[in-house]
């Protein structure tokens, strides 16, 4: 039987989703998890990786077992043997032709910013921090630039071997709202929401994007820059790739 | 001079704010670091003591230092000399007679919950995990039962020694939002935010105020076994003692 799962991680303590020789991956241990229950090796395959540091709320898998356990008993069974910063939230049987990285349309990702004059340390693990003040109305206008369809080739990381650099955004919204704070600091600290739904992503396309809108919020660059580097296609225009632990994989969408 | 200043941690790391000898403290962070900025030994003071886990945004101190450096720039200075699961977000002068600890009027604690089948990783840092769904409304009406001045003895942790444990709770409000999902679970998550401003907190109080409420949000306790734990001042009869990571010292009150 094929089953599809939602797999939720805090990446903090893996190299990121795919088995990788030089430390240990959120597949590893999924894996190990999995054999473990199910009594037999067990490989899965995710909706598409995750670099290290980076978590998810809805990563999707997919693995064949044969078990006696009913479906909905598996997240608890499979839990038992993950670490507490790996959970599987949800298990349902499919098809064999599904295949949770083929099968997959869409993809939303948020990247989550909080600007403020000193650091916040419980938004640490969760967000990246900006210590100046952003304009939300021209990261927003910037960020509707970018929806639809383009080639992305400015967002996405150098060593990266695909052969179309051509997706669709099908929304790119950032949101913002005040941090309270009792006394009058510098400027009012902010958190900031970047949320992404496209139908695929260039290697660190999303870090670039949030990175990008952040620059165009503090007014290192404009709307236009950002016009003009998805046409010139010119990676060296745009903003710096914002750390791992801001960006979130949402949730994977299938037929 | 004196100075009074807001300082935020992620309290995981430490064994509270309070110095001990088994383990380091905030305090003894946050000395160090004025210390050395300052190069003169200089103690701190705060608004009251968090236990080892408990995080804070808005835990006050007090100090007295001589120092050129303008106050407004203190923070940046005395971030760069503490660890990044602490950090001064505010500085201030103050008169003489000002103290962190006995001039606070009222403390706002939030204590965060997530009710979900499955753990969800990135939240547990932060949040306490109940496997169950809860009952909001018989939490909130419980909530509304603790408002005021009572006798809080029943919400004490045994081993205390004050004089009184009589303290006025000014709001204990109960708010939850959907954690959105994809998929149908046993039950909708949803996180919980108990907030609560009082001019005085017992060892232990938010946390078992905590704990009573989810146990009522289950079914384990009612509204009126709440009432009568506080007329018999009876712990035994209240929930669980939450843990130290959902807790949240939020904001300290003076004149």
């Amino acid at each position: 039987m094929r089953y599809s799962a939602i797999i939720s991680y805090d990446g903090k303590n893996y190299v990121g989703w795919q088995r990788q020789l030089n430390g240990l991956s959120v597949q590893e241990v999924l894996e190990n998890a999995l054999t473990k229950i199910f009594n037999s090796k067990t490989a899965c395959t995710a909706s598409g990786r995750t670099d290290a540091g980076v978590h998810t709320f809805g990563q999707v898998v997919h693995f064949d077992a044969e078990t006696s356990i009913p479906t909905e008993k598996i997240p608890y069974a499979v839990n038992t043997a993950l670490p507490d910063d790996v959970s599987m939230l949800y298990c349902e049987e499919t098809t064999d032709d599904f295949n949770a990285r083929f099968s997959a349309k869409r993809k939303t990702y948020v990247y989550k910013i909080y600007s403020s004059p000193h650091r916040i340390p419980v938004l640490n693990a969760t967000h990246a921090h900006i210590t100046s003040p952003l304009d939300i109305d021209e990261m927003k206008k910037t960020a509707a630039v970018l929806e639809g369809e383009h080639d992305f080739k400015c967002f996405e990381a150098s060593g990266s071997v695909v052969k179309s650099t051509v997706r669709t955004l099908y929304s790119v919204v950032v949101d913002e709202k005040d941090i309270p704070f009792p006394e009058k600091l510098a400027f009012q600290p902010k958190e900031i929401t970047i949320t992404v739904c496209g139908n695929g992503f260039l290697y660190n396309m999303v870090r670039i994007i949030a990175g990008t809108l952040v620059y165009v919020g503090m007014g290192k660059l404009t709307v236009d820059d950002v016009k003009d580097a998805l046409k010139n296609k010119d990676r060296t225009k745009m903003g710096k790739t914002l750390p791992p632990e801001g960006l979130m994989l949402q949730q994977v969408y299938y037929e």
